[in-house]
């Protein structure tokens, strides 16, 4: 088993020119027919689903974020199903980071037990949390180290701005998020940002901030951020440090029996735009 | 089956003068011999655990928070036994509310997804919420008129003030958030506020926002927050309006044979306290 530590799995996708995240918000009210009439439990149909997407896509992609909420809200077992889900990342596709899309962020030893559920119980690599605590509550994410810590920036929703842009020091909330991630909660090296790809502005002056740390950047695709002014709003001075996130567009591209090769091509279509894009 | 509503069921409980809340932060590394050495799973442990604490303090409170990351950190089945406190509660004491004291916050579509784990699949009549992505995401939070919205305000945290604190328009961002949720998010009537009992000043200034708006107040206990202080800074003008949680010094009180008549001592003298400080 190989030595996992999300900045350097990260660094060896980028090296490769992956960029592209995959984000499993499996819906089941989505899921093709072909998948729900050979199963019987809800969870083997995620499970089943999550399995061919991977398979699909697995030699495209730097990450997969599973969307906690789509598991939660499946009730009994829906976190079994995740486990397994990453579990299986893990086992066809080791050099793909897994971020677990959970939003978490409460206090210090509160955070104990989120971190365990999701880097011991479910085996993430990294995990997306909020900033609204501070970072002394955020110690028990931020102390694993080979672990990364995704903290919400700039979402993509479009009221993001009611809260996010409120005014501090002459400018908005959201900057001094990237400050304080930037010149204090990333000592270990192993921080990123979520940042829209509908606020292309936004990601440039977030990027400004921040120099060279990962962020992830959901939008693309069906919430209808530009992918061009993405890539050249979002990446680094080595042309890297982007995790791209499409869900919907990628995993329900089809609802046929094609699902997956759409969702091949899907990714392979944004893969192979934002290298041309950079 | 009565017809659950968050807020009617609070001032139902006040005009008793019931306000404490007992945390069910079930840590299963706390929990005591005579119920580790009874069962052999864990899951039947935290169940038998939290039915004792639930029979020994039903008539003293107003609501239970089981804290959501004590389950998720049990891994597979967490959330099934977390249901089935919540049911034990709904059916041995009806008019006590349940809080899922669950921290989240996402974009709108993934929130749907959380309000249905929460308030569908858990059953729970209130979640605590993140401020941060704003009104436009929490919305299938706040648009089930009859559930709780708990909104982070100032939580009990040490370290709450690094973001909190930050001065918007000559006034802390906290502040802000109170007037947002007051003004605004709390049209349905149903929305809430956290402020820690470690923050006196701060719970005076936030209810002297929000008007007669409910506050769940954390920190009281292990935590060291002052109940004398807590009861004058967070009473509304009716001298109710609290939801005042401990957790483990109730739940944890003893971790001997007795720990469920400890925990009721232990609320029996919050529950005095509290009504005499009133």
């Amino acid at each position: 088993m190989i030595q996992r530590h999300f900045r350097n799995l990260l660094e060896a996708q980028w090296s490769q020119n992956n960029f592209m995240c995959v984000g499993l918000d499996s819906d089941l009210a989505k899921i093709p027919d072909c998948i729900r009439t050979k199963y019987k439990s809800t969870h083997k149909m995620i499970d089943a689903f999550n399995k061919a997407i991977v398979d699909a896509t697995k030699d495209l992609v730097c990450a997969y974020k599973p969307n906690s909420a789509f598991y939660e809200s499946l009730g009994d077992g829906g976190m079994r199903v995740l486990r397994e889900t990453i579990e299986y990342i893990h086992l066809v596709a080791p050099e793909v980071v897994v971020i677990d899309d959970a939003k978490r962020g409460d206090i210090g030893k509160t955070n104990e037990h989120y971190a365990k559920a999701t880097f011991d119980y479910l085996q993430a690599d990294a995990i997306t949390v909020n900033p609204y605590p501070g970072a002394e509550a955020l110690k028990p994410f931020l102390d694993r180290v080979e672990k990364g810590v995704i903290v919400l920036c700039r979402p993509s929703n479009p009221g993001a701005g009611e809260f996010q842009d409120l005014i501090v020091d002459r400018e908005p909330l959201y900057c001094h998020v990237a400050r304080f991630v930037s010149y204090a909660w990333n000592a270990h090296g192993n921080c990123s940002l979520v940042v829209g790809a509908t606020y292309p502005d936004e990601l440039r002056k977030v990027r400004g901030i921040i120099s060279d740390i990962p962020i992830l950047i959901p939008g693309i695709g069906t919430q209808g951020g530009d992918l061009k002014e993405t890539v050249q709003a979002g990446k680094n001075s080595r042309g890297q440090g982007m995790i791209i996130n499409a869900s919907s567009s990628i995993i329900f591209a089809s609802s046929g029996k094609d699902f997956a090769d759409a969702a091949r091509q899907e990714t392979l279509n944004l893969h192979g735009l934002i290298n041309a894009y950079l």
